[in-house]
């Protein structure tokens, strides 16, 4: 059985500041504590628990701390209410998503669509800088009947490209100006490209990343359409059954997961495979990453 | 045989107007000319010429007239030459072309592409309000490989929104900001619409328009996909042996064709069958139109 690891996988660099700057942070004070779950992913969390980052819900219930806002962003009233309760904001938006809170605001005059799930703290906290006319939407919709003299279109960092093409194509016979920014990000984009890729070749397909992560669910369904798909947290998931009649394995990760999690998992499928075939010479390297499709 | 009118065919609402104020100008002065045929329709513009109203061709050539800018629109620098060279400038470009120009002009901070033919006057006319990173497009186009800050896109006003859509499709991965200006005329999408939706239950569409009608000839091409299409000038182009075998006849014509022009057809192929089994209480209405789809 060979391994192999889509390029782009895993860490996106906004968790990796966010999550640096949890550290330093803690580093300078005692009274750390992150605004929901700094990423989605739980064995993270656990370690920055034990690093003494604690996790909070409520901005409301925290005062006069050192208050880490996560890649994910926050609502605009709840970063006030931060404030007002005389907190120390650091703030980890990624830069990324700080751009589409930004264009958001800066459409006052449009009403603004967000594609994305309205669930996701991202999306809600997008929504926050918009005015009352800017709604999340799926490419799902159904817009016939609707007329915009101008509407403009932003999207949820992790959103496929596909969804938002799906979305404009929809909109543009009911909007005569329609002003598309496509806020997806790069690395998301990288990412399932990849995957997608190594997906069209592998007989079993691994994405490792928290159940409750949106770009890690997106990049299993991704998968799925290809090969067949296993998500998994951790590397304990994995028994040997999964694997058998598997000729080439092909592992992802989503943005929130760091390479230890990769290697943890490539070990494991190593263990459960002790004839893998890597190609010679390449036994040294832990993980050697498809470089093209 | 039946024969069934496409609704919302024929004259545009900018086309009927260019017209008219042609021959209003006529009415109160001698010289009199176009610059350009007034419309892509051969008879009308033998009409005009014999109420008077000449064409000219070229811009530079032109003094001390009475000019009618047709409804495609002209370019900015043949509109100051007419101007310069001591013309009383009578502008009957067509609202929707003007507001396309208009568009193109105010987006001098972006890139404009503009989807249409380049060859087109309209286009041309354009092009003129530009900045020098305007270009002119066509939806089969490859941008791959190009990446855009921001892109403006506006099109032809008698392009098809199918390749507005494709066009949008294409350049969204491509450009952070895409601003669509949706430049194509209602009318036209209108005209397009009924045309496919009679075409499909037609055994033979006869299309009527200019041979050099741009409009027209993409009506033709949408008509072809669902049956037999014929694009004709006027009625004398028509002999019997078109309808071998034909039980639904359907017309439509380009936004240049008078409405004279589809009764001469329409009475043209009720001479070619006599047995025409028009809906009894109809007789006496020329023609009926298909309303819906």
């Amino acid at each position: 059985m060979r391994v192999l690891l889509a390029a782009s996988s895993g860490f996106c660099f906004g968790v990796r500041r966010a999550i640096q700057m949890a550290l330093e942070a803690r580093e300078r004070d005692q009274e750390v504590c992150t605004l929901g779950e700094l990423i989605h992913n739980p064995p993270i969390v656990q370690e920055l628990r034990e690093k003494g980052i604690t996790v909070c819900d409520d901005a409301h219930e925290i005062r006069d701390k050192v208050v880490i806002i996560r890649s994910h962003g926050v609502s605009k009233q709840e970063l006030q209410t931060l404030v007002d309760n005389g907190n120390t904001v650091i703030d980890a938006t990624c830069p990324y998503v700080k751009r589409a809170q930004e264009l958001v605001a800066s459409m006052s005059d449009y009403p603004v669509f967000i594609l994305g799930d309205g669930e996701h703290p991202e999306v809600q906290g997008m929504q926050s800088y918009g005015n009352e006319q800017t709604r999340v939407v799926s490419a799902d919709e159904d817009f016939s009947g609707w007329r915009w003299q101008k509407l403009c279109v932003v999207s949820q960092t992790t959103q496929k490209l596909g969804s938002l093409q799906q979305l404009v194509q929809k909109l543009l016979p009911q909007v005569m100006e329609l002003r598309v920014f496509n806020t997806i990000c790069l690395a998301t984009t990288e990412r399932q490209e990849a995957a997608l890729c190594l997906a069209s070749r592998a007989d079993l397909m691994i994405v490792i990343g928290g159940r409750n992560s949106a770009n890690t669910r997106m990049l299993t369904q991704l998968c799925a359409t290809r090969a067949k798909a296993l998500q998994i947290e951790t590397e304990t998931e994995l028994s040997a059954d999964a694997f058998t009649g598997v000729k080439l394995v092909g592992i992802t990760a989503g943005a929130s997961t760091p390479e230890e999690m990769i290697v943890k998992v490539y070990n494991k499928i190593k263990e459960i495979n002790r004839d893998t075939d890597l190609a010679t010479g390449l036994e040294d390297i832990p993980l050697f990453k498809e470089e093209s499709c």
